[in-house]
C-alpha cells in the first residue's frame, strides 16, 4: 500500500439515489490504485459503532457524528475514507467537515419520484408514500440539501460510470488523487439498479 | 511519519493499575520514532463512541467491542492502536483478538489494597468498599484476568519506566519496533499517582 493524503469522501443524498454504487466503482479505483480506503457504510456502522440508535433526529446526528469521529481518526492516518449514510443534516455534515479537514461532499441526487418509480423493488418509498412507513427521509423527514458541496452527481442523468468519472477528476482537482482515469472497467460494476437493504427497524440502512 | 506494521496495544487491568500512565510514556516513545499511532481512552471513546452505554455487562462488552472495531479498522492501516478500557471480561478481549489479529495483550496488575491505600485521592475504591458506589470493578464487580496476556506488568514493583521498558522489549520481540531503547527521559513524565477521573455516571472514566 502507497502512502498518500488522508480524505473523507462523504455521500450525502437520498437513499436509492446512488451513493453505495458510486462508492463501489469507486473502492475498485482505489484498490487498483494501491490506495489505503476504508468504506464506512450503513450495514457497518449500524452494526458496530451504533447499534442501539434509532432514526429520531438526535440519534441520527448521533450516528453521523459517530461516522466523524471515526473518519477523522483514519483521514489523519493517511486513508482514503469514503462514508455514505444519508445524512440529512446540514449541521451535522459541517460538524464533521470542521472536525476533518480534508472533507470532500458530494451530493448525490435523485428525486423520490424517479426512485420511486426505478429503483425501489421492495417498494419501501411506495409505503412510505402512502403512511405505512414513518420517518422517511424525502418522504415524511427532512433532508436538507448541501448549499456548498465540493461536488454534485446527478444520477438522474448521468450513468454510474459518469458519476464515478466526475469524482475521480474532483479528486484530482483537489490533489488527492494523481490521476483520474477510470482503471476499472465493466465487469464487477453492476447495473446502477439500487436494490434498498432493510433494517431491522423497517428503515432502509443507510438511512441516517 | 513512517509506514510500519500496525498492531493494537491493548492494556487491561483495573482502574488506577496504571494503564493511562504507561500508555501516555509509550505515545511519546511513538512519537519519537515518528511512528503513526492512536489512543482509544476511556474519555475520548465514553464521549464520541458510546454516549447513552451504561455499565451494565451487555453495554461493557458493547463498548469494548467497539473500540475493538475501531482499532481493527486503524490496524490493518498501519497504525500503532493504544487501547486502555479495563474491560474486564476475557470473551469480549479475545473477541477483539480474534477480529484484530495483530494484538498485544498487556496485563497491568495492581491490587485493589494497593490502588486503595496509595492511589486513589478521591476515594472512589473506598467507596465502594464502603457499598457507596456499586458496579465497581473489582470491588464488587467482575475482573477476568487475563490467563494468556503478550505481556504482564506489575505496577506493584515496577516503577513506571520499567514498565514502559518491558513494553517496549516486547513489541521489539514481537517485530512492532526497531528498538526497545527509551528514548524520551524525564521531562513530562508525571509521578505516576493515578488520579481516578469520573465519569458524569459516578464510575471512573476508564471503567469499561
Amino acid at each position: 500500500m502507497g502512502t498518500h493524503q488522508g480524505f473523507t469522501l462523504w455521500f450525502t443524498g437520498l437513499s436509492g439515489a446512488g451513493k453505495t454504487t458510486i462508492s463501489d466503482y469507486l473502492t475498485e479505483e482505489f484498490r487498483r490504485r494501491g490506495y489505503k480506503f476504508e468504506v464506512l457504510d450503513g450495514d457497518v456502522v449500524r452494526t458496530h459503532l451504533s447499534k442501539g440508535l434509532g432514526f429520531s433526529k438526535e440519534d441520527r446526528d448521533t450516528n453521523i457524528l459517530r461516522i466523524g469521529f471515526v473518519a477523522n481518526l483514519l483521514t489523519r492516518n493517511g486513508v482514503a475514507t469514503i462514508c455514505c449514510p444519508i445524512s440529512p443534516y446540514k449541521e451535522t455534515r459541517d460538524a464533521n467537515r470542521a472536525l476533518i479537514g480534508e472533507f470532500v461532499e458530494v451530493y448525490v441526487h435523485a428525486t423520490v419520484d424517479e426512485i420511486a418509480a426505478n429503483r425501489d423493488p421492495k417498494g419501501l418509498y411506495k409505503q412510505a408514500m402512502a403512511g405505512e412507513i414513518t420517518g422517511f427521509t424525502g418522504v415524511d423527514d427532512p433532508y436538507e440539501v448541501p448549499e456548498h458541496p465540493e461536488l454534485v452527481v446527478d444520477t438522474m442523468v448521468q450513468t454510474p460510470r459518469e458519476s464515478l468519472q466526475a469524482v475521480l477528476t474532483e479528486l484530482v482537482e483537489l490533489g488527492y488523487l494523481e490521476t483520474d482515469e477510470v482503471m476499472v472497467e465493466g465487469g464487477r460494476l453492476h447495473s446502477g439498479l439500487t436494490d434498498l437493504r432493510v433494517h431491522e427497524s423497517g428503515n432502509v440502512v443507510d438511512e441516517s
